[in-house]
């Protein structure tokens, strides 16, 4: 979703380099650094305005979260966020989920997350789809063997597309989940703007966990 | 679904010889000779009573069918619409899904078909699912190597455990549908009674084609 541009952003932003990094490189390896304690990473590709992130951090102080987000407005409302959180678990990254390679060192990451990301559902635009394989080499490259990839989504086609490419990839699904918010073995779901919204209006929330 | 006891169900079957075998033993590589000609072999695992394997039968010539249904009854069912329809290509087992090795060759089968199966939602009948992993080991053992599986289901549970069960046994999706009966891919769908029935109160269809 594309948000309309804001005259803070660029300012909040520059005035956090504690708490968010602009297009980071020469940080392979060394985002652990950059928090309060080291324990294990968990990174969000596209974290839209950032409830979700911020959320997860606040319920799990035993690991460290990024945010990673494309969009500047939408990273500058996780910032916003950040800054009266102060969560000491949690950094920010305003860059491309497509040069995860560029920004993380090769089992750097522990758990990837990917929320509601476009569905882009025109066949010429596969490549973009986050769960391209294209995508998953790279999340593979910078993830623990243990590392563990989260998928939600709200959009049938996509889902469908995602479990047919992260199969034929040759991961291990660990769950599959065809409507989350009705689903006795889910107990903690933490929602995303998105999907608090949608799923108010009775829509249906799909949810895979895989592993390479 | 258990279906009434018919008295004319044993006679019908006694009489009918060249349309239906009755827990076939020594047949194993010998399918073939039982019908009008040597062509690919497709088998339903479950047949009920047979509106998914007759209406296929009709549509494919080009293909032989088996119907393997383990109730007497409801076997019995198919056998009267195969007296009436007399298909060249399709033969009938009464037998247990569990002896499919058997009844059948290895690379004997070059489709199976699992339509609307008994979800046995209890942990503890975790093995009696006819995606289980003991089941994938026999219609792997029967199967050619480009075979293809094909699964339907409305039962979500079912559906959600046998897309694990199958990515982490290594199978291939070919296709998932999370909505078959609304899905543009998909034009040439042949239901089953009880698909009939359940997807014209609105319930949604789930299908998954995968190989080994």
């Amino acid at each position: 979703m594309r948000l309309r541009n804001k005259s803070w952003a660029k300012p909040l932003i520059e005035a956090h380099p504690d708490m968010i990094t602009v297009t980071p490189l020469g940080m392979q390896g060394k985002w652990q650094e950059r928090f309060a304690q080291n324990q294990p990473l968990m990174l969000e590709v596209g974290s839209g305005k950032g409830k979700f992130i911020t959320e997860m951090a606040a319920a799990h102080p035993e690991l460290n979260f990024i945010a990673l987000e494309l969009q500047e407005v939408a990273i500058a409302y996780v910032l916003r966020k950040q800054v009266e959180l102060e969560l000491p678990n949690l950094q920010l990254i305003l860059g491309d989920g497509a040069n995860l390679t560029e920004y993380f060192a090769p089992a750097e990451v522990t758990g990837v997350y990917l929320n509601f990301s476009d569905p882009w559902p025109k066949t010429r635009h596969e490549k973009r789809r986050l769960t391209y394989k294209s995508f998953l080499d790279q999340y593979k490259a910078i993830m623990h063997k243990d590392g563990v990839l989260q998928f939600k989504t709200d959009n049938q086609g996509l889902f469908e597309y995602s479990l047919v490419s992260m199969n034929n990839y040759g991961m291990k699904f660990d769950m599959v989940s065809l409507d989350l918010h009705n689903d006795a073995r889910v107990v903690d779901n933490i929602e995303t703007e998105y999907e608090h919204k949608f799923s108010s209006r009775g829509g249906r929330i799909y949810q895979l966990v895989a592993r390479y």
